[in-house]
Order: structure tokens, then sequence, then C-alpha cells
């Protein structure tokens, strides 16, 4: 078990630690759409395009979260998006060590736009099991946290899932029925027959469709989202609003917290490819690095289901009607 | 022109009753989830579909709403969805005469998930025109407002659309390319062929895949965005997160005062049902019962159009990558 490596007590000092980095960071974020905001002194010049001020800010804020860890945790390993980008390997690079692994600007897209669904996302992982996870979402001031055995938190106040009184509700019996479906289009728009977008979008509409059409594969989700923000997919999976989250294509930073986070909620993180028994095989914990993931949110017992039960036979239900992804990469 | 019924003053008047509304009718909002959360039980009645929930709480606000309303303004009609829903008709209702248009509730499915894209909407229209609108998704405090030559404004603060200094910039170039696309799969799930479900899917996916593929229809945007709520998409193509928003399905109800926020914003509104000749037909002002919407963010001018130019062009240029809609009704 990952926290056997450190004691609890160790576990909530970075934690404290990680939740202040979080907040810090998302502050540069908002100071840097503000000044896209507000003019004066602090105006773009006009030679500045949009992406400029984005990538610099993505950097700056990869370097102030790099620097902090680096002076507090010198002897721990550090992955950031800025950075793993800038090589030229692929290849999954988490390994047993204690690791951070954070994406200084999620929802990039968002962020040039101002549309608010951007974070900073801050993962610690020990054994390749994120431990500790701190989404930050500035512009709406919403601080999702976890640590192992502490739980999981909005704004340090609310527990998550929120919908957790007078007891957290088992996943519809019917599910993916009555579920709200998180889902992104991605970056891959290759116009390839069979090809990953093709893919995605037909497993949509398979979820999406009425009840038992498409040869049976209709899902009738109650709801389609896309937020842009893999990471912010995570923390409202978490929270309880989504109910499944289906992704493939995002690396490790877009999720090493937010699976910390939906995790210690209580939700359940598996592989987004169906095997070839959806009925039958194993349930198995995602791989950090895999790029292919499938959530479900917390759940409690039913009368006839432990809360468990009903999220794995949702995660069948899921791969049935779910094409399998190519998203293959070296290490993972 | 809708204001010449009505003074400025009458109007300023109308308005500030309007923004306090839609915080009170927020906040009763906000509190019935908090009740949720708390442990209280909320009643949840199946309506048409299993899609189309609504609450008690629906009910309750629209009828606080109403009240208010018409012990201010007894002389001015009122259409709300419960209301209206509960009739038998689905006629268009609304003519000349001064008329509140509102939806209690928008983003019924995130509320009943706890999902913040949900929110209060309230607009009055004169003459077909809604002239001022205000939208408050309570659980992240944001109010959108606006009201004919008094600007679009955030929490009363700041102008829409948020990127505004030096300048607001053009669409693109290459629109759709670069831009946000907002849309929503909607309730409309049958498995027809070549129905309505199947249309929007098509063009979605004309929208988004890489530029030129699909038969030169590629549009390549920069995202694609599902928050099920109509009422905040509008507000987030005012507020200039989001550069087209095309939509078949929902109700004046759910557009009114998002409307009249993306039109005192700079935004344009038209029909998302492609005429026969793209390149050529007129860009005429939205029906607002027609069901069938297109918007376009704000937008400057740059050295070769002014910013009307570049909205129009990207209307024509989303029309020839979008099927028509059947969302037929009468009166409308």
């Amino acid at each position: 078990m990952a926290a056997t490596e450190f004691s609890q007590e160790q576990l909530d000092e970075i934690y404290a630690f990680a939740v202040d980095l979080g907040r810090r960071a998302g502050q540069l974020l908002l100071e840097s759409v503000e000044k896209r905001l507000d003019g004066g002194s602090q105006a773009i010049e006009e030679k500045d395009s949009a992406v400029d001020i984005v990538t610099q800010t993505d950097e700056d804020v990869e370097a102030f979260i790099k620097a902090s860890i680096q002076d507090r945790y010198p002897s721990h390993k550090f992955i950031g998006e800025e950075t793993y980008a800038k090589g030229q390997s692929r290849e999954y690079l988490i390994d047993e060590q204690p690791t951070w692994c954070i994406d200084p600007l999620d929802g990039t897209v968002n962020f040039t736009h101002i549309f608010p669904m951007f974070c900073v996302s801050i993962g610690f992982i020990v054994n390749h099991r994120p431990v500790i996870g701190v989404i930050y979402a500035p512009f709406q001031d919403q601080l999702f946290s976890s640590c192992i055995n502490r739980g999981a938190w909005l704004n340090e106040k609310r527990r998550l899932p929120l919908i957790h009184k007078p007891s957290i509700p088992p996943m519809p019996p019917t599910a993916p029925g009555k579920c709200i479906l998180s889902c992104e289009w991605g970056k891959d728009r290759r116009d390839i027959p069979d090809g990953n977008m093709y893919r995605k979008i037909e497993s949509f509409l398979n979820l999406a469709a009425e009840t038992g059409s498409r040869g049976g594969k209709g899902g009738m989700v109650h709801g389609v989202r896309s937020l842009g923000s893999a990471t912010l997919d995570l923390a409202y999976t978490a929270m309880g609003s989504f109910d499944i989250w289906w992704e493939g294509g995002c690396w490790e930073w877009d999720v090493a917290a937010g699976i910390a986070i939906l995790l210690e909620a209580g939700g359940l993180v598996t592989t987004a490819n169906p095997p070839e028994d959806p009925d039958t095989a194993p349930i198995e914990d995602v791989k950090l690095g895999s790029r292919l993931y499938l959530g479900i949110r917390p759940a409690g017992p039913s009368d006839t289901e432990t809360g468990r039960q009903s999220q794995e036979r949702t995660v069948r239900e899921v791969w049935k009607r779910v094409r399998q992804l190519d998203f293959a990469r070296p290490g993972a």
C-alpha cells in the first residue's frame, strides 16, 4: 500500500503544502487572466498573441511549482507537463519513487478563451498510486483536494461526494441510464475511417441513444457533458456531479490529482478500453500512464448491492457500449 | 425598436428589479441544493421522459418569480417554463406586449446532480425583442445581466465580453477553426435514421474534424463544449468564452434572457438551420420561438472587416457544415 512508505503525519504535512501550493499557483493563473482583462500599465502589448501569453503563463507557473517542491522536498521526483513536453520521449517515466506529477494549467483552450473551466493540478504519487491530489480552478474559486485516509474535499469544508446525507446513492439500476456522462472530443480530429475520433463519437452515441436502440447498445444517459478539462471532469466525478467519465488520450499529469481525489471520495477508476468479455473480465485498477480512463463516481449500497458492486455493474455496461481506442505509448 | 415603448428610465427601473429578482430566485435554488446536502429529501417526479425531470423547486421558484412580477408589474404578460409546460398547447404565445419570459431553473439535470451549471433565467421582451436579461448561476455566484443601451455585465462589475482591452478581437480568419463550439446533445435521442440526433452529431463532427476533411466540411474547431444549459451556453458566448453556439430544440424561456445579454454585448443571433444558399442568403435576426439558434460572440474589427462582417462570415461557414434540424411548432 502506497502510504506505508510515509507516516500519516508525513502525508498530512505534504498535503497541507500541496493545498497551499495549489492555491498560490491558481492565483498566478488568475492574475494572468486579469492582466488580459484590465489593460492599464499591465496591458498586453499588441504584438503578443494570446498563445504566447498562455505558453508563458504555463511555463512560469510550472517553474514556480517545481521550484517550490524542490525547495521543500529535494529528494522527490518531479514530472510536469511543460518540462515533459519539451523532451523528445513520450515514455511513461513514473516509477515507485515518491513523485510529483503536475499540470500547471489544465484546460488551456478554456484559459485562452477565458472560459472558467481551467485549473492547476497537483498530484503526489507513491508506488504508482496517487495519494494526494489538489485541483484549483481559480476563476470560480473551487478547490478540490484529498489525502489518503483524510477524505476528499471541496474548498476544504464540504466532503466529497457532495450528496452524502443520509447516504451516498448507489449507481442507478438502469446505468448508464439516468447517469451524466462526462467525455471529451480531444485533439485527435483526424478523419481516419474507424480512427479514434470516429470510435469516440460512436461510443458517445451508443451511450446517449434511447434505451435499447442501436442494436441494444443505446444507453440513454441523462446528459452528455464536455468541459474541455480532463482534470475538472475527474473533480466533478468525485463530487458526484458526473456519474461516468470515459476518456482516451490525456496524460498522467492531467489525471494524477483527479484520480487521487476520486479514489479517496470512493470512486472507481479502470481502463476505458473494453475487454473481450465485458461481463466477466476482472476490473483492474487503472494504469496511471495508460491514457485510457473510465471513472465511476462514489456510490453507496442499495438493498441488493454494495456500492462497489453498483460501480462494477456500471463499468461493464459502459464497456458493452464503447469502442477500443488507440493511444498506445512506450513504458506504460 | 423595442425600447421605444418604454423610456430608458423605465427600463432601468425594470432592470434593477430583474437583477434583484434573479439574485433572490437563485438563492432559493441554492437553498434547495443545501437542503439536499444536509439530509433533506427532494421530491423528483418524472415528466415527459427519463431525461426530463422536474423538481418541486422548479415550481416553487417559478411561483415566487411570477408573484413578484405580477405584484410589481400587473399589466405585463408572464410566460414561465413550468406554467407553460403544464398546458396542452405548444404554441408560441409571445406577442408585441411587454412580456416576462422566465425559466426558474435551467440545467435541471445539472441541478439534480449538483453540477454547478444550473441557473435562473429572466428575460423581458418588448415587441418580440428581448431587451433585458438576467441569468444567475448561484452555486458559482455568477450573475450575467444586461439592459438595452446599458451594456452586458458579469456580476455587475465586469463588462461583457470579457476580452475588451485593447479591443474585442474579430472572429478568427479561419472560423470555425480556432473557435470554441458550444452545443448540446439535447433530449431527442430517438434512433431515427437521419433524425435530429444523427443530424446534430453529423454537424458536430463536421465542425470538429480536421480542416478540409469530410468532403471539405471539416472545421477544426478549437474545442467542443457541452454544459447542459442553453442559458449558460448563451451567457458564456456573451462573455466571449464560446465563439459559436449552435442549438436546436430548446424553448424561448431557455434563451430569452441569454439573447438579450448576447445582443447587448455585441453578439449576433440567427437561425441554426442553413438556408439553400449559405453564401448569399440574408442573415436575419433570430425568431425567439423558432427553437433553432445560432449565436456568435461579440467581435471587433480587423484591418479588413468590421466585427459584424467577421460574425456574418462565421455564420455562413457554420451553415455550410451543419444539417437542418426539425423542431417545427405552431405559431412561431
